[in-house]
């Protein structure tokens, strides 16, 4: 494989400037994303002496807020992870990384609906729920999406990115999407279980997958010696 | 053209230190101003059981949400692209980048205003509308005015651009508010028609020259071979 | 001057990673304060037909809105001017830029006071103009401290920066926070008239000092050249 | 020390991509809540010639916003200076980090808090105040967690970080989350009394140990010989 394409091989480990640009710009606006999240907790109005009370009736606004935080910043890892094996953008990649944005800079909202409605309970609740999972389904979409237009694009990657581990991060990358989306049945049932299904993904990412695929990355020419197919993480 | 200027090559064809610091805090700027786009979406107030519609009546929320965002996107694009051949910043373009700034910067309240006020119809709709136009006509301005004043000041610009490439530039450039201006007088007569020529408008610059202009800038030094006379992109 | 130090003219010239990291940090706080402006421009509730004289009475928000946003993207101007001279960061220039921040950090509220009760007239409009004035003059006052600092710790900046081209700095950074002092009893007979002396005082900050402090400033090398006596910019 | 690992002396003293990335992922969420501290001071309702008096009413805004201002920088510092002596970063510091941002993010809700209830007084004084000393024990005790790692972990650090210092700066990240813990005792008593606290301990982390650690780190080298047992900071 490194062959056929090794004229220049700095050219081909390293990102091109518009591939760093867009990677600072979309940890800005995942930055953003994820603080902007407290400003969906909001300071009750507590008569005397019931400040604590108020406080703990908005539990689902600290619940959401940690869920919510957790994966962003996931999606972070997952994001830069990436990005560490990408070394060009076209415009197709520019876009569908675009979606995978407006998917992050929209999850304040579903967040904020989430911590709303559930305290509410009934049909609201199971409404808040499946809109909170539907976003991360689509958010999970847009990751498989952008893995899939990068093994049918290997011209984009830095040299020595095997299909083989390609394929594997597209596997790996359906997880997130299909449990989100069967949630989406399962909110209709209970908001509260969603949660625990919320949860019991973002340890199974932290645990799992999305650092995994991180921790080789010491470096450009480490990416390529770590995704060699004898070096298997699996 | 490369003769009469070359002392120094590598100064040439590289960003001064303020030209990459203008660039990372206008990344900066638009990064925040695309992801406080979220914010004009509001949790409803829903009786039990009705979430689901109030969700559904503020649907210009989210239209509004993803076109601005969508159209900010492109206009980060447009920005990087346009940076890519500029090795120095003085005063004007200083100045006429902050015009642009300030016009993408305030693109949340004329959102916010399109948001609120479709949904009512009548006249507030109509002026929300107008309001929302004339706001992208004048940064489309910006980008005209930062066009031209780098055809006039070609000691800003990296080595290798070239005159008719510039000239191209400018054209293309006038596209946007055109047509951003045209839809100004659409408004009157219907806010939901303006929204299809806004989402044509951001189809057309996916596709179109914004990001074609982008893909050949693989580094400074392609820049220039890119953008030589015989590697005319039309 | 150069004789003295220049064990090794490299690291006496660039930066530190810390300066650079602060000066990072500085531009996203700035970034941040400048585009958080918009929020203080609420969508006002109103009835059929309104919209467009609701909008026009909250017309000193969107001055104060432009005001401030001049104002801010002048400081980082100012701000980037500074850094360019800057090679080491001690605890007292970390804490007296901190202080800096602190000002610009705090402006969106005093922006918001201004465009909330300028319509309102009387003694509100008086007092919040002069809040406004005052937040300006004590940022202006931190620029000083800066200034004085540096001028007095030599060893923290970029070799070749003059004393006198540092002495001349000190002088104009007081322009500021005198004429902005001098709103602050202006604002006691009118805040319309402050609007006047802020919109002046951007624009002699736009064609004066703070940008042709930057625009030498074409890489660490040349500023050392640019500022030598021979090269008076006066 | 150095003999036994120094293979390749420049990869032990620099950070590797994702070690900067992450931290200018952190830098952006830091930026960003210092940032949003403002959103909490609420423009109030005056009556003609009432602005004045309502604006001293909130003085609890003011003070708060200083305080939350001061320390979420002095984490800023602390956290820099703690990024400077790491060049690897895995998955249990990457996930240690994330509880941190978790809880500088968190930090304008407290802060809200506080400067609503504050001037209520009573038990919901002592309850915000509480909660506002339990927020600032948890971000410190998350500096204690990453500097116990760290000297866990010697392998993710640069060359020439001594045992003795990481140890020294283990004991002296106990002073916060200590200090801060008391407070929550005192809340209950008065919550004027822990502004007193608060603004002692800023004092103590500007004047003390968290700028003495930035302070030699003037580049990778020098990190390494400022640690040396000989050059003792105590």
């Amino acid at each position: 494989m490194s062959d056929a394409r090794s004229e220049s091989p700095t050219d081909r480990q390293h990102p091109d400037n518009t591939t760093e640009r867009l990677e600072i710009f979309s940890d800005g606006v995942i930055a953003i994303a994820i603080t902007l999240l407290v400003l969906d907790i909001k300071v009750p109005e507590a008569e005397p002496g019931e400040l604590l009370h108020e406080l703990g009736v908005q539990w689902p606004a600290y619940v959401a807020f940690l869920l919510s935080f957790t994966v962003i910043g996931i999606m972070w890892v997952s994001h830069h992870s990436m990005f560490e094996r990408i070394r060009h953008v076209d415009r197709g990649l520019l876009f569908t990384n675009l979606l995978l944005l407006i998917g992050i800079a929209f999850l304040p909202f579903p967040t904020s609906l989430l911590a709303e409605y559930t305290k509410q309970g009934g049909d609201n609740s199971h409404i808040a729920a499946a809109i909170y999972s539907a976003t991360m389904a689509l958010i999970g979409l847009a990751f498989v999406a952008i893995w899939t237009y990068l093994a049918r694009h290997p011209d984009l990657l830095v040299e020595g990115v095997e299909p083989a581990n390609l394929r594997r991060s597209i596997r790996r990358s359906y997880v997130g999407p299909i449990v989100y989306a069967a949630s989406i049945a399962l909110a209709f049932i209970s908001a509260i279980a969603c949660y625990f299904v919320y949860a019991a993904l973002a340890v199974y990412f932290i645990w799992g997958p999305s650092t995994r695929a991180l921790l080789p990355a010491r470096g450009r020419a480490e990416v390529a010696s770590a995704e060699q197919p004898g070096a298997s993480e699996d």
